[in-house]
């Protein structure tokens, strides 16, 4: 990836100064930074970095003294992040998928696969699948019968999307992800204990030895356009209607998604989080690490949902949540700060008991 | 799938009233239900949906007036998820795994696949494997070398069975699950400061640098019939012992099960729950979402484990419980309430002390 | 694998008696001995075992009176898991990986493998790559372009490495892990709602409709030597600089380590544990099961993060620590005693309250 200060500046869309036509083939943190790479300091507390790396190019913040820095040149970035974005994407060296479909490929005959297609080897499209222009699917990945994919799909290594699932466009399959398997769903023919249990939250219950029912899953996972799935994770199918990825959703490394949850768009769901079974999932819903939804709850849009926390009722739109169970963030933190002092406390009453004890006696 | 409503309510063993030879090719929730399919309204509560369908036939509940609500021909489920677990079966249209042996699938000239399997592109099975009858193996699935497993095996894309491993009838692995891979069992020259910490519950202890000796895992995974086993899900297998599934127990996605646990029979594992090395669990018991077990634990039949619960200590037989560390579920729910109310009496008890001292000064 | 008790003792470092030119060909535990079988019962608890098992050999504790036990050979081991781990290296019998390259595997032209490779069906190697001697790579693993892989490789069915990693000597990947999955960094043109919910720690916010924008990860996976990855885990890879797992770490099944991780050595993450981007990991640092590290967190040498933990603050050095949020083992323990006995305190409150009351109104 070979540019210039001014080409990454105008892709960026943001200000640059000195040697506009200086050529970086790289970027680097400021200490590691060769001459010919771009050393991405965005905030005052990397510059430190720039005297011991040897950069002649650098993204600062905005009134940086960049010359100061014994820099030739320098890009001017208000939010780094966003710069961020912008610069991995101009110097992303990209992924190789081969020229064309590889021989060692299996494409049904009945598949249809649009023009512009790279396709790795051992890869697999099954029967009366369509695949959109522009597909890219690595080596061992492989796409079951009647699927449906749009444009520009990138299915990495080892990825899995199973029958008559329908995703739409540029969606990114990460290496053994899984869009499709079955529901978990199962019944026994009289209620069983963990019914009892969940409808009189206790531990009193008839004991019954029954066998698991199969319930099977005629429905299928229907994904909206730019959605990314994480390396091993996994988007379970319906039950009757389909599991259902709004638009613009990005889902982190060992997620789990279970049957018929319906999730909206623009959520962001983070390393090893899950959704149980017929959870519906609002818009711009943030799930941290960890975090967990119960089945068949309802959390509304924008909200968020902290580092490990247990969603086991509804939550209504807007709001922030924490704990197990979770409660209100600020309601949470106070909980939490009370359970540190809760063995002082303990000690306190002990005394207070006392005390009053004392009083009786005298 | 193309059924008469008699056909479906025989197969059910449910009573059916109007026009039976009524035809249906799929099932669809009420309110999404065109002509052709069969709507599930089980509960009055899916009742309204109907009138928005366009369904001619639907499964409802005893004593539904299906007349009324414009239907010519009903079936009547006195446990909807039971009559569910059914009418999957009857109207699942069922996975594509191709006819016999696919060409460029990969079978060991010492390998025995009995008749009737089903074999797909890029699967594999190893030498001196013994596959029983009717096996369904999807691509890029892979059979390692002496395994054996009973009839009706299915097996989806990418899933792995591991050296050694027996498995009995009816398995299903779903994509990307993995039976056998080897056990985590490290151990140090000298005793770990881990080991130091679990003897004495406390922080205090020597640090000794040293490297982790592998222990190999000799056994394998021994699992009964009519198993399941979720996607990007892992059994791991045994040191010296095998790790043993009992026939009927299904585990769902993201599960992770240790080496040298001897689960029972007919026992429930939601996702993203664990199992650690050595654990012991009974027959019919219920692992919820994200619960975990840690090794060496022994839990009794009939146990039911809350969402997100930790097992730290063993569990007698019929017990449900929750939270983290685990406790009966009624002490667990009692400490939840008292713990919302946490910092209230902690300002309770701030007011009490402060009566306290005022009655000394006074 | 045929081996005589002198053989055995002589590899383990360990003392024997008897008859030391017996021979065994397998271990097993003492009530599942057959006469061919080296039992195992190195702590005297397992000792009655032996009387119901046929073994004639045994690995016993020092100065066991194995006559007694009827048995004609012994071997003596003062650290049980430690002669574990020797009698499993020398009993093992291994994994097939077929002899030399299979002609149903892939191999890119550019590629360079080196010497005693054994490569199963289906398995790719791309463009580029480099893999050290004595490789064995396992049915449909896949190993993409411009990796560099060091001596005596061992990648099970199904495990990936992405583009430009770079693995020491001796690596494990189980079956179907990931090495170099894109980290998960996406970012809002203006501060998100999360952003403003970290900050603040309140739920109170604007509410932005926005989309996400990705950060591609031009950064790969560092890994050192002796590394081992668990089934179904997955090793994220940087933004800018790689993620880096030092020599001696072990990574157990369905773990997750985020872009950005530097991870010391001779650590230990066990299943479930997840670590998420650009944490800090210290050497020897032991993550028990199901555990968590925040994002941006510094866990210092020797620490021990107890099972479930959550660690959302910096750890010093050689602190054991539990809960969640983690806290010093001491203090978890502390605290959860007071809460197992919060209810309690909760209605001695109330009395207290009751008795000040009686008194002012008295």
């Amino acid at each position: 990836m070979v540019h210039s200060i001014a080409d990454i500046a105008r892709a960026l869309g943001l200000q640059a100064e000195g040697a506009l036509d200086l050529i970086v083939t790289r970027v680097a943190e400021p200490a590691a930074a060769t001459p010919e790479a771009l050393a991405l300091a965005m905030d005052p507390k990397y510059a430190e970095g720039l005297s011991n790396g040897q950069a002649r190019a650098a993204i600062l913040w905005p009134g940086a003294d960049w010359r100061a820095f014994g820099l030739e040149a320098a890009i001017f970035a208000p939010r780094p992040r966003w710069a961020m974005a912008g610069v991995s994407q101009v110097m992303d060296p990209g992924y190789e998928f081969g020229v064309g479909v590889h021989p060692m490929a299996y494409i049904d005959p009945t598949a249809q696969v649009a023009e512009g297609a790279r396709i790795g080897p051992f890869a697999t499209v099954g029967a009366h699948s369509q695949i959109g222009p522009g597909a890219r699917i690595g080596a061992n990945a492989s796409i079951a019968e009647d699927v449906v994919i749009g444009a520009d799909l990138t299915l990495h290594a080892g990825a899995r999307i199973a029958a008559r699932c329908v995703i739409g466009e540029r969606f990114i399959g990460q290496p053994n992800s899984v869009v499709g398997g079955c529901g978990f769903s199962f019944v026994t023919p009289e209620p069983s204990a963990a019914e009892d249990v969940r409808a009189t939250l206790s531990g009193t219950r008839e004991i019954r030895q029954q066998k698991w029912q199969r319930i099977n899953s005629l429905g299928a996972v229907r994904i909206g356009d730019d959605v990314e799935l994480g390396a091993n994770s996994s988007i379970d199918r319906g039950t009757v209607r389909d599991t259902v990825i709004g638009s613009g959703s990005k889902i982190d490394s060992l997620c789990q998604i279970g049957h018929n949850v319906q999730m909206g768009e623009d959520c962001m769901m983070c390393g090893m989080a899950g959704i149980a079974g017929s959870a519906r999932i609002g818009n711009r819903v943030l799930l941290a690490g960890k975090s967990a939804v119960n089945d068949n709850i309802f959390v509304g849009d924008d909200v968020i949902v902290g580092g490990a926390a247990r969603v086991f009722t509804n939550v209504p739109s807007g709001r922030a949540i924490l704990g197990d169970p979770a409660t209100k963030i600020e309601t949470q933190l106070e909980i939490r700060k009370a359970l540190r002092r809760l063995p002082r406390l303990a000690a306190t009453v002990a005394e207070l008991q006392k005390a009053i004890r004392g009083q009786k006696d005298s």
